[in-house]
């Protein structure tokens, strides 16, 4: 059967109004590669899989709920969306709510304005305001104001977002055909470590695919569920998970420990090497997304995590194209060389 | 069956040496998104879909080429790549060269380089070489050194690029059951003009699945093909088809004769209207990719295609965020509200 979306293929096993519409852009299906080297450079002997959530039509795993999410506010005739947000989740709101017909209204906090990073917002033709506040400042309002008025809120509060989100751990099952034994994966406002743990526990109890181990790992400027209390000032390179009042922290830590798995911090460093050693095998992914590897290999290299004979998948939640501003920053400026064949072959025949 | 990639699905159908090796990221099974919004701006009655290849590993359809190019030249023992690119392809070709653990060379022209071009190809570790001369003068150069050296040319003169790139013809017939009445795609150095229609000839004269009119469509400033002579300084916003000298016009020539279609061209405008108008159903592509649309809009306009009744697909090669700085440039910026209830009321309550 042609593939039509995480809703028309999941929708028996998510909890959504029967008045939810379909308004889909054919997101998830997203492909499970095998990187083998990463795994002989930690010393082999197991399997290490990447969930790319990059491949999401707005390029980050945030589609696969705002699928839902807008779909039940169309079904219910609502004719605008707002949510608080400067990256993945504006520009995935603005793309379904342009394509449902409705208006998306996204709301940033006080600062400098990075010009790339709404550029996905308003493509998809979001109507951007900012207020002379903090995020958490951005979140109320908006709370309140979909409280009053019949404006959809689409941040990871909206609890269809879950729904649609878990359905990454179905596709999993489905193509190892069993859960893993580790799931490794970067942690910000934890809705999605959350969701995931939701998708494993529905599917096992239906269908007894077995349980994974979540290793959910935050950026150690920005690790309010590591320290135990919430970080006023985040700091961090992955700015996708540069958050320090999680909305869903409590189901995060409860996902955590039922999979007898851990919560655990990285320096920016490690996310950078990460993200470096992923593109090594083909894939490029933003900063935040390389999180749930760097946080594997820091619990292979102190021995708390022994992978020999396991099957590991990591989820890599955006695309590199995200942040190329990350890239373009340390590139170097190319070799100036003239138009001789010369001068070219002593440059590439060079050993490296 | 679990998804492998192009290679794995589609060997039999492909003329490829039999040392050709596998490097996969997963490519291609990209989604065809219908966009009946779209269809009804333009007098409805028809079927319109957008075969999205921005979902492609590297984010641009050059990836179902780039896998069998480098398979190929893994297979027989290369180890070492090159191409002359600033763009997509180079970002393709050193994804997938480092995933077969050789190097990519890169060489650019001389002139101003924008660093967020190059960041895909750089993250990939490609090693990027500038020369004090043309495309053209870099064309030259790495066909010259692949002649006389073990490095292995990966631009559009390599024949398995288009093996693997008419795969996507395979994947359309699949999905609707039978070829389109229409394809119409951008066209720039005409590789894949030619590489769709070798693949709906070649899957009709096996299943008979029908074969489409083509409507290959240039950026004005860049319209060698259209002019009926080469273009020595293309102009366009459309950088992915910015080639005054393809080739492959005369297969793209012959692919459009021979199907009963045409290449005709469009100017910045229309490709700038077009990517708005396909944002606004949810899919936001780089400008070169709105092309096919902008020219079936054309063409339905003058009254040279008739829709009614047809089923068309609008082939987008590359995903938004390859050049999110035209954009960016065109942003506004956002309007500044003091942290209030009533304040945002006012601005998100009224009418639009």
């Amino acid at each position: 059967m042609t593939y039509a979306g995480v809703l028309a293929r999941y929708r028996a096993w998510m909890d959504i109004p029967a008045h939810t519409a379909d308004i889909t852009l054919l997101e998830g299906n997203t492909p499970l590669i095998p990187v083998p080297r990463l795994a002989e450079e930690m010393g082999g002997g197991f399997e290490l899989y990447i969930k790319f959530e990059g491949l999401n039509p707005t390029g980050s795993f945030k589609d696969r709920g705002m699928t839902v999410a807008i779909s039940e506010a169309a079904g219910r005739g609502a004719r605008a969306v707002i949510c608080a947000s400067t990256g993945n989740t504006a520009a995935s709101a603005a793309a379904y709510a342009s394509r449902a017909g409705m208006r998306a209204i996204v709301i940033i906090p006080e600062g400098k304005v990075a010009a790339g990073k709404l550029a996905g917002a308003t493509a998809y033709g979001a109507e951007v305001i900012q207020i002379s506040g903090s995020f958490d400042d951005a979140l109320s309002l908006v709370v309140e104001i979909s409280r009053r008025h019949p404006v959809a809120l689409v941040n990871s509060l909206n609890p269809y977002r879950l729904e649609g989100q878990k359905t990454a751990a179905f596709e999993i099952i489905e193509t190892l055909g069993a859960a893993p034994d580790w799931l490794c994966l970067p942690v910000g406002n934890a809705g999605n470590i959350s969701a995931y743990w939701m998708g494993f526990t529905q599917h096992h109890a239906a269908q007894q695919s077995g349980l994974p181990h979540i290793l959910g790992v935050q950026a150690a400027g920005s690790a309010p569920l590591v320290l135990g209390h919430p970080v006023d000032h985040p700091e961090t390179i992955a700015t996708a998970i540069r958050i320090g009042r999680p909305a869903r922290g409590e189901q995060a830590l409860q996902a955590a420990e039922e999979s007898q798995g851990r919560i655990l911090a990285v320096s920016d460093d490690e996310i950078l090497f990460a993200q470096r050693r992923l593109a090594a095998s083909g894939v490029w992914v933003e900063p935040a997304s390389a999180a749930g590897i760097a946080g594997m290999f820091a619990e292979i290299r102190a021995g708390r995590m022994q992978p020999k004979g396991q099957r590991i998948v990591a989820v890599c939640t955006g695309h590199g194209m995200k942040d190329p501003d990350i890239i373009a920053r340390q590139m170097p400026a190319p070799r100036l060389l003239p138009v001789e064949l010369r001068a070219l072959e002593d440059a590439v025949l060079e050993e490296k």
